[in-house]
């Protein structure tokens, strides 16, 4: 089960890698992203004008919870590399959405959590994410 | 012999990521660096000032090769990135060296070569790479 999870969040982290390049945007995937001593997010994406740290998520149901410890460590992260804290949550044929880390909810557990119906209203799809819809407007 | 040279990369990786992270620089080994079909540098580094990609090598030798693909994905990434494209060397008793990519020499072969002596001569040592003795002057 824990296996099946790891491989849907790989897949999802491999998806956004290659959205990013296909939208002029270079992008890493991190070693050992949660398993060494220092905070790494999953996604490090930037172009000449933005750097943006991105942490993945892929599930099937309608809420995605994210652990005190991932979240602290993406904005400790994002803050000494100079880079915007962002979370991208995959949802079945829903697609992605996106939220700064800072604006996420906290659980009565001190986690994080959130649901598809809150991305909706305060997150950003991938192409508002990328800054798409700004650049064509300005065009 | 050629797992051997794997190694002995991976652990100059290590040792220049904890310099970095010690320097109170972001830094993020690449996952797949040299093996998915996008350009990746071995080291990504960034504050809130600067961002540098780093290919790295370690050898108990005088020169150090690299190959014309690895330094033309070192530079691509780099421009669509927005970070500065450094090589490191790490010389046995020596330390490293660092040299912006683009400063590197080719060879006939269309390869890259930095000697020891070329590095010493026009590349930094790890302190100035991350501009501290610039800092200090500063202050």
């Amino acid at each position: 089960m824990v296996k099946n999870k790891k491989a849907k969040g790989s897949g999802s982290e491999r998806e956004l890698f290659h959205m990013l390049w296909e939208s002029s945007w270079a992008c890493v995937r991190i070693a050992g992203s949660g398993s060494t001593s220092k905070p790494a997010p999953d996604l490090l994406a930037g172009n000449s004008n933005r750097k943006i740290a991105i942490e993945c998520k892929a599930l099937k149901g309608e809420k995605q919870y994210f652990e005190k410890k991932e979240i602290e460590e993406l904005l400790e992260f994002s803050k000494i590399f100079g880079a915007e804290a962002w979370v991208g949550v995959r949802f079945d044929h829903l697609g992605w959405r996106f939220l700064l880390a800072e604006n996420l909810v906290k659980t009565k557990g001190e986690n994080f959590v959130a649901s598809f119906d809150f991305l909706e209203k305060n997150g950003m799809k991938f192409e508002e994410l990328i800054g798409k819809f700004k650049q064509e407007r300005l065009i």
